[in-house]
């Protein structure tokens, strides 16, 4: 099947909702063969970034990784250190920048990886992904002033026997994982 | 840091918005150490499943995997056949629907692998992530009445190079590819 017959012509976004962490449009679209016409929400949450930071030491390999409450399905999760870009930012300081202020530590070299639709079926937020090899403790946390964060070095090993349960149920901690481990030649 | 310094103590979700694909609720929560109070939003998509198709022949392995116009992002994906948990219905009842709906292949057997959050930073909808190993042709594609879908066997080396680029930048199908290849002790 070509892409012309897969391709939907979208008319103009009307916004019907806005927060501060989404707002939604409704858009009326043509079907690929113009036969019917449709109308669709978009929802659209603000852009971010996520950082897998991989801290070697003595005593092994750590990724420093961030427990937090999430408000929105109220639960403890700990996930790669992460946030939204803002206006005008560069992504990757707005990696640097979460970075710094959820762990206390200076990214040093950031690689980004990938950059990923957060859910296209119904969202058009993106996501960037970055690597940060050896970042290195440079003062304390500087959470939001309604951030309760705690820092934690979690082995390698524990992550990668865990990642997908538990605490560590986050898609998105999924995905950055799993982009690190493929840059890093560990996926065949 | 203990887990009731972390811990928010949300109040009564109300509903301020309403559509098909999405409700979205305001709550006011008490910060854990009782010294604030603030106004959170959920965004509340319905649960999904996604499920991994993997076709094994005489010209190679392959991901059974669907093309379509994603209205959310307005773009083309090519992502593994996935959708929504009816009402009641199990979730792997749900995943081999869909499978057969979108590709007119037969699950066989499906392994459910992980049930992650999408993201809990502002959502609370799960997705379950599964694989069907050699699912079988079944008949022709039965889609929705608005769905015009492409049905594509991706060559899995193809795949694993393009993951989270282009087609395939969608970040559910990536950590569905993940937990799969996990799985299959493909990640070291």
């Amino acid at each position: 099947m070509r892409d012309e017959d897969l391709i939907w012509k979208p008319g103009k976004p009307e916004k019907v909702f806005s927060v501060p962490i989404v707002d939604v449009y409704r858009v009326e679209s043509r079907s690929p063969d113009g036969k019917q016409t449709g109308t669709y929400y978009r929802i659209k949450p603000k852009d971010g970034v996520i950082v897998v930071p991989v801290v070697k030491n003595e005593e092994g390999v750590f990724f420093l990784m961030v427990r937090q409450w999430r408000h929105g399905s109220e639960i403890l999760t700990t996930e790669f250190p992460s946030g939204i870009i803002e206006p005008g930012e560069d992504p990757a300081a707005a990696a640097a920048r979460e970075l710094r202020e959820e762990t206390g530590y200076s990214a040093g070299k950031l690689e980004l990886h990938r950059v990923i639709y957060q859910n296209p079926a119904i969202q058009y937020n993106t996501c960037h992904l970055f690597t940060a090899e050896n970042p290195v403790p440079a003062g304390g946390l500087q959470p939001d002033s309604d951030e309760y964060l705690a820092r934690v070095l979690v082995p390698a090993e524990r992550l990668m026997a865990e990642i997908g349960t538990g605490e560590f149920a986050h898609a998105l901690t999924a995905a950055a994982l799993f982009f690190h481990l493929q840059a890093e030649g560990r996926i065949r």
